[in-house]
């Protein structure tokens, strides 16, 4: 019998993937054969989504596949929109974007990849809506996926350089080998159960703050740390109680994550809003600062933890992305999982394919029953 | 880095447990220092579950664990009730149970391990009661879980056996080592998730044909035998053709499942309902069809199958003794899911307290890069 060489199965191959290569030693991510830089900003969502299907589900030619998309948005509206009135009070994004698509059975229309992608969007986007307490417009089924969902999230359409902007996000964090939430849809898809189990399990695990939490509170950190000369101060106070500092370190890179660069670039180019004040943290100055936060927080980290790589992580650059986008912080996740959703549905369809049930071992070290007296 | 010793984890230790022991070569199940045969018949299913949880939750005496777990049943009937009337029809039981209990966020009250155990009881009794298109009473609080679920499901009170039997049943299938669904569970629950999530993604993998699929099945092929005589026939016909037959062989056991003799044992017990009809296989005579089937179909696995040890399952005595209980088989698995929550929660919160994220790696064998033009 293995035992697997760390704790969480870490450094064991649980499964062989064509979807994509964390390079950790190197600081690269390969999608299916192209570097993330070079699929980001290039590629629209749908083709992204269908490089990652292909072998694994017809896609057809990009048209038919966007329109697939583009038709399984609106027929989840449809589905979803009675259910918006008598949500429970208690739930976050995530979770109302979870019993959403619990409307949709393995055996449903909508569980073919290309409508559950658009209905995973859907679902975020009148979770985020619902959470504001907004009422959501229907979705426009000709649009691009990336274009027609930041339009549903902010209720106002967005001019085509945010859309780019949102669309090189989507692709940007589309897949990244077996994170906890798209291992969860492969366990579940190994067990020849359907995409919408896989996608509802992945959701599950993503809820958790190890795993997909940190981007909202990236933010509550800069506001928090509230100006640039601040930070350093800050940062070592926390570092000094112990604390984690949110958008830093990341398990799998022991360099640079190649999407925080990515998604940097994306946000440079997008320029800044101009609030009209230019000590304005929150408006124009917002890069610049959080710019000053990133050199403080690693001149900290290198003074204080000399022995580990900590540098920025994707999450750093995804919220500042997102709240440039005037997506609400509270919507991150959600709008992560509506990214990642291709990314767990191709997954699953790899493991189905592949054919064996994932079932490690456990270790009993709980009491042994007692011997009869005799 | 480690590559897992065979496809899908098998032999791969994910984790250490003190739930339970399957020792597969030895053909024992040892639940929390107990062996199977030695707690069903024996604790009630609050009891089993409690000795599952304790030390990870606060549990009480045995008389508050038990209100709790009832609570739980009336306050989730309470939430779920205005649900079940526009539910799509397109759900399996299985996954009606889950719509409902994704009601359920991750900081409910609902999502204490007892309530939720009472409240994932009551989502398998709703599931089942609307697929077959009846409506359902309202739980009672101070009933034992087992009997309330059993008069639940059924419409109708049960008589003191039944309710013995059927929690004889729940606490034999309680817990099983890291079968996929509770891997799941371990999965979403090691990013920090909540029980909900951890039980949501549980289900999901459960619904897989893989996993949770036979008992239904094994009365299917007990119709489409239909006479003790044509067992053997039929049998032969089916393995020469390359099928599966439903109810025996287990990926764990290399002897026979101890479960199967508990259950038979509490199926013997039971007696036969009269039918009138001594000729009757699904009535009187159904045990002494299930015992000829059985035995043919050992017979006719010894001969064509002689390398492999293939014996009886748990799931072809929880097919008899379901059907004997008045439970429809559509509605076997969402049953199963409620009997197995409590081993679900249990392994969930010792992963919360172990502390570290699951994530093995993966093998990248997509393309790679082309080289830049040099």
């Amino acid at each position: 019998m293995d035992h697997g060489s760390g704790r969480g199965l870490a450094g064991v191959v649980a499964a062989d993937t064509v979807m994509s290569h964390v390079d950790g030693a190197g600081g690269r991510l390969v999608i299916r054969g192209h570097p993330v830089e070079q699929l980001a900003g290039y590629a629209p969502y749908e083709t992204a989504a269908s490089l990652l299907l292909d072998g694994f589900a017809e896609c057809g030619d990009e048209a038919s596949f966007r329109t697939a998309v583009g038709r399984g948005r609106v027929e989840a509206y449809g589905r979803f929109a009675g259910r918006l009135r008598d949500m429970p009070g208690t739930l976050d994004p995530v979770e109302t974007m979870r019993l959403l698509l619990a409307e949709i059975g393995d055996s449903d229309p909508l569980a073919e990849p290309a409508a559950l992608i658009g209905a995973a969007g859907v679902a975020a986007a009148m979770a985020i809506r619902h959470a504001g307490g907004e009422p959501i417009s229907p979705p426009d089924a000709a649009a691009p996926h990336a274009a027609d969902l930041l339009r549903l999230i902010r209720g106002a359409r967005p001019d085509s350089r945010e859309s780019a902007a949102f669309e090189a996000y989507l692709v940007t964090v589309i897949d990244h080998g077996f994170n906890a939430s798209t291992f969860t849809a492969r366990v579940v898809a190994s067990t020849q159960a359907g995409l919408p189990s896989a996608v509802i399990a992945a959701l599950s695990a993503l809820k958790g703050r190890l795993h997909g939490g940190a981007p909202g509170p990236v933010l509550d950190m800069l506001d928090s740390i509230g100006r640039p000369e601040h930070a350093e101060d800050w940062i070592e106070a926390r570092i000094a109680a112990g604390e984690r500092i949110m958008g830093f370190g990341h398990r799998a890179y022991r360099v640079r994550d190649p999407r925080a660069d990515v998604l940097r670039s994306v946000l440079a180019g997008l320029g800044t809003v101009d609030s009209g004040d230019s000590d304005n943290f929150a408006g124009e100055g917002r890069l610049a600062f959080a710019g000053a936060v990133e050199k403080a927080a690693l001149t900290v980290l290198a003074r204080r933890k000399a022995g580990r790589r900590l540098d920025v992580n994707v999450e750093f650059y995804t919220a500042l992305l997102l709240e440039r986008l005037g997506i609400p912080r509270t919507g991150f996740t959600a709008v992560f999982a509506a990214a990642r959703s291709a990314g767990w549905i191709a997954h699953a369809l790899e493991q189905q394919a592949e054919g064996s049930l994932i079932r490690p071992d456990a270790r009993y070290i709980g009491p042994e029953p007692l011997a009869r007296a005799g």
